[in-house]
């Protein structure tokens, strides 16, 4: 039996399974931690969510997601800080530490990327303290360059650094996440910085695979499927102090055409393969 | 009338355009300079291009594209040696000082960025000479990371100015793109590094449009539809000290389905109202 006690599948990698089934399915295979997403918790409802998973013991490894945090026009920037407390309640409510930001791209028009990262900052400063009240923290997750205009103006671990340590570290933390940062030759020293000031709030895990497919969402690899040293990650991360669970976060249409449970014991399969 | 004495239209823009329509083309809307590709210069001769382009009063701005030197077989490596030496002699054939080089992706099965990375140094320290020999600078262009595996893995600027360096600047140098480092905010200094040391060797634009097609090749934007600010990155690369050519370079399956002609006095417009 493999150790796949840091082992965590993010919800999202098996859309598929309804979240009953998905608890049911991690029962099963002896994984312990789940990372959510918010629409099909609010589907289920979130105290039910969070009874569901409690009772079956397992740990909410980290909500997906916060963030959004770009808009120029002031009813915009309102309406994201307002779904980001939500956001924030919502990650309490699931016992969470752990709240990722997907922190928005440039407004439609712009072409400003240091204005955009500046309001990140902004709204932040606004989220931190009511995060922290709550006992969650902020995980700001830089996506890979090629999402910059429309996703998200943090490229780099770097940037998703400069960023966090305005803030204190129980506010403000970075995801580190294989997929968005494995081919830039500076994370390893963010990685080990990040680690020094207590703020890898969360290890995600995805593999590089091509061709991508149009719109470059969803052609995350499987574990092992392509580009990225896993293990090497894996040490690195271990190596800057980081001690918490490591979760499997896969956007992939052909894995969400197959069956659910499959897809689930495959990828814990994977992760004792190339990770541990 | 617009000042079009420094740009150069990249050949794959239009690249339904046969070389005489694009030499034709440009000497009629006062276009003097051309970057040109292999494929269609072997396919019209080499010698005769030379002498098409030159008769024209045209300027040869680069020659796209050396590289692929991340090989590990020893046979594919020494291919490739031979190849970028034809490269080179072409370009002195072109009359062009600048090969653009696109330095190859991850080796099948291969997880090893930073050896990859290693092999291409090695490769420009058997080249340099030969270039410099026969007046042709070599020209590392960092491309956007979402190529890093299976087309190039030098993804910044301050990837291929740590390689460029290495060596003489009248050897290898790098190609400033705005289409692969408008994201990256440690850019504008790498920029002045690379003037510094009289490494930008071409500057080229291209705008960032989404969504991205499949397989994120032929996405790449026409001046002004984009996220990119055209005239901020002119300056700073002329803050620099850049003084050359500023290439439209476009791979764009929309701009190739139209009349070549059209298209080709259209980047021109474009780059008057939003690089000028």
């Amino acid at each position: 039996m493999s150790d796949l006690s840091r082992f965590s599948i993010n919800q999202m990698t098996v859309k598929q399974l309804t979240l009953p089934e998905l608890t049911e399915s991690c029962v099963r295979l002896g994984i312990g931690g789940v990372g959510l997403w918010r629409e099909p918790v609010q589907a289920h409802g979130v105290e039910a969510a969070a009874k569901l998973v409690r009772d079956a013991g397992l740990t909410v490894t980290s909500l997906c997601r916060g963030g959004f945090f770009t808009a120029i026009d002031p009813a915009e920037r309102a309406r994201a800080l307002a779904d980001n407390r939500a956001a924030i309640d919502e990650s309490a409510t699931l016992g969470t530490d752990t709240l990722v930001l997907v922190s928005g791209g440039l407004p439609r028009g712009s072409r400003d990327l240091a204005g955009a990262r500046e309001r990140i900052a902004d709204a932040l400063s606004e989220l931190g303290p009511y995060a922290q009240e709550r006992g969650v923290r902020l995980a700001i997750e830089p996506l890979h360059p090629m999402y910059a205009s429309d996703r998200c103006v943090v490229s780099t671990l770097t940037q998703a650094l400069d960023l966090a340590e305005r803030f204190p570290s129980s506010q403000v933390g970075v995801v580190v996440d294989t997929y968005h940062i494995w081919w830039d030759d500076t994370a390893p020293a963010a990685v080990a910085r990040a680690g020094a000031s207590g703020r890898i709030h969360a290890f995600q895990l995805a593999d590089w695979t091509t061709p991508l497919p149009a719109g470059v969402l969803n052609g995350r690899g499987q574990i092992g499927d392509g580009s990225i040293d896993m293990r090497e990650w894996r040490e690195r991360v271990a190596a800057a102090g980081y001690r918490g669970w490591v979760e499997v976060e896969l956007f992939n249409e052909g894995l969400w055409a197959r069956d659910g449970a499959e897809v689930l014991e495959e990828t814990a399969a994977r992760y004792a393969q190339f990770v541990l």
